[in-house]
């Protein structure tokens, strides 16, 4: 008998969700690089949003509880071996990617203090963050994953021991025959995991991690979440967000119309100036991807950047309109990474995934363009129909964390689907929707990602 | 960090598979009661035979390791405790069923040495003990879970982990899938688990026996495993076995040819003097169950009996004769109790299984007579298929541990099944054969119970 053990057992506090500063997607210190050197000293506001409105997460989810796991969160700081870490830690083969005195700022960075209350009407938590943008924008991910794990934890304590048994034991099955079918079906297709933001808990994404590594071997190519990466010895990948695009734009507005046009191209310069080529995928979508690559400017060389990251157009009409694109810019698109990853799954016999499915869209994409997948809610937290009588549980939910102001100005998003398109301003939506106009907008569909 | 249990996880000799005595079937015990009264001081050997000749076993379990379960397994006595629980025990609502001085005789019984050698060119291990009656007997079970277990663990040892991983979460799937069917579609099917003789490990046993409970609820009503049965609360099933009938023909042979085909009847006629009404189900099939019904004689009351268990038999023919049986002796078949274990299985859609669908059988004889089911193999060992690659692995094999020798005679079983008809000298077989014919004795079939 471990006394120790069982007296710790039964008097700990809370099962923290946030264990490191590193369990984070990966893009969030991409970003940085590039903010610290162009926009050290901005003033960015995140909010949570919960797409998913029919789930009333304060009625599962008590405010005690997630101020305790935000709280918590905010106490933990980057330890000196994980800065070390990510230092030394090579991204896309280049080693010393990141300057000193970057990986310094971050070593000393903290997350801000945060607001939470209870629009008791929605049911809906109002939870946001003021701080400089270097610091603040951490938020993003830890809110995700708190706020997820929580209501997960509030379904697992509605079942009984046998039935969370065979809850797990069918998603790892419905996991492993998914990723069976990749390997038999599509040799070539290679795969990242995107989860993090919609995970069903940590350590189910680490198990779906080692998975993915152990059943795909090759195919499999990294994890966006910098701590799973690092102690599982993959290879850490990443982009950039919407949220460059969003801040970029809202500190231009105060300049006019053209000025709010041109920010989009700004991000991409700036980028240009700090990532290495490898590292260089943009996003088109923040204002709509068909007006982006048509006013694609002249002074900034597509040729430049590694590919794209289509995330809310659906995925062959987007590789079609990626390989016109670099096409029309003189580019190989066999050259070109696309990457794709807005709502994937994979279909299996007799039970259609929850999202489109990536063998159907590489068989269509590959060889033109160098087609890759980014897996994300359906993979971490895939547990949709797995507990016996309840299909109504473990249903993933659509929840977001997005720069809503930069030094308070509202920011907006239109993607290519009107069901994004978002800002806590309904006057600088109307406006941007003039400027950005909606070609190649498509209407709302049914999403995860 | 607990120094001590790491200490002893690292330098612990083995994992023993006989954990206690009552790692047993019950109805060894059942028996006992009868034989204590009626044949107290017979000697009979006890061999193991595995039935699946292209498993070569030797090549798979050293001798050292087998030795070593067989000795620990020999090393377990009775404790005081589970004594205590024997006489205390209700079965099947029966208190006090076993009286003090037989109990008090399996107290001090112990295992009696065995012989283990190696048939090199068959690959198969020969075992056997001999010993009286009331020891040696319980030999059967433990041979037949050390050889299992030892035969699973050395296909475990094959595997990474992540395959068998997924190996438990497919045979967890599959199986709540089977009692889901039964559920849904077979409302006032009752069903007991039989499983210990061919079990993948006596962990999986006992998630298979909860799970079962869990889930099937009333419909499950009790494990032949007196271990799990005490553990967990759970009801003690079973009835007799072929060995009697053997044993006791065995020692009629001296006396000519009628004495053998009357010595099936001197069971029941002992055990009737033994074991209450509801414990006594005879097994018909020992040398042929068609001849053993026809030849049921006047002076043994078929009405003193709650009914019979056909053991190799295809389920539903048995079912009919059954029907008949009790019918021709004026009995309603109604009111009799069919147990069925022979082979048994759940289809699942695009997946039949790997043995009689109790629920087709169910559908055919329900209502007609009290049929119940006694699963085995393909419960508490159904991992056939569940290996990722290895379509080859985890597959069930037949093993039995008989009596083949009563008081230096060889013993004889024909059952309604030529693939199971057995005996160490072929003259005897022969011999048994001319007395008890081959009426409905149907051809070898595919069998695994």
């Amino acid at each position: 008998m471990d006394f120790a053990q069982r007296a710790h057992d039964h008097n700990y506090r809370m099962d923290p969700i946030v264990r490191s500063r590193l369990d984070d997607d990966a893009y969030k210190w991409f970003m940085g690089a590039t903010i610290y050197e162009k926009h050290p000293m901005v003033n960015v506001t995140f909010q949570l949003e919960n797409r998913t409105k029919d789930v009333r997460l304060a009625d599962h989810i008590t405010l005690a509880e997630l101020r305790e796991q935000l709280d918590h969160a905010q106490s933990v700081t980057y330890t000196p071996g994980e800065i070390i870490h990510m230092r030394g830690q090579s991204y896309y083969g280049h080693s010393g990617l990141f300057k000193d005195s970057y990986v310094n700022r971050m070593a000393i960075s903290k997350l801000p203090d945060y607001e939470l209350s209870v629009d008791e009407e929605a049911g809906q938590f109002v939870l946001r963050s003021t701080g400089n943008w270097l610091d603040v924008k951490h938020w993003e991910i830890h809110f995700l994953t708190i706020v997820n794990e929580l209501y997960a934890r509030a379904q697992l304590r509605l079942l009984p021991k046998s039935k969370l048994d065979i809850m797990y034991a069918r998603a790892k099955v419905r996991l492993y025959a998914k990723l069976e079918r990749i390997v038999k079906e599509a040799p070539e297709l290679t795969l990242s995991e995107f989860g993090t933001r919609r995970r069903h808990s940590f350590l189910w994404q680490r198990w779906v991690i080692e998975t993915m590594r152990d059943v795909l071997g090759k195919q499999f190519v990294g994890t966006s979440n910098l701590l799973h990466a690092k102690e599982l010895g993959v290879e850490v990948k990443g982009t950039i967000a919407h949220e460059m695009s969003m801040v970029y734009a809202a500190l231009a507005a105060k300049d006019g119309e053209e000025a709010i046009r041109r920010s989009q191209y700004e991000v991409l310069k700036d980028v240009q100036t700090v990532l290495p080529e490898r590292l260089r995928v943009f996003l088109p979508d923040t204002f709509g991807t068909t007006q982006f690559l048509e006013g694609f400017p002249q002074d900034l060389l597509p040729q430049a950047w590694t590919g794209y990251r289509p995330d809310s157009k659906e995925s062959v009409e987007a590789g079609e309109e990626a390989i016109r694109f670099w096409k029309s810019k003189g580019s190989d698109p066999a050259s070109k990474l696309l990457i794709l990853s807005d709502g994937l799954d994979i279909d299996l016999p007799g039970e259609p995934g929850n999202g489109s499915d990536m063998i159907a869209i590489h068989k269509a994409l590959h060889g033109r363009i160098m087609d890759t997948y980014g897996w994300g809610t359906n993979a971490s937290n895939g547990f949709r129909g797995t507990v016996p009588g309840r299909p109504d549980l473990m249903r993933p939910i659509s929840i977001v964390a997005k720069a809503v102001e930069a030094e308070n100005r509202a920011t907006v998003k239109i993607s290519d689907n009107t069901a994004k398109a978002r800002s806590i301003d309904p006057r600088e939506l109307t406006r941007y929707l003039q400027i950005f106009g909606s070609q190649g907008v498509g209407l709302a569909r049914e999403t995860l990602v």
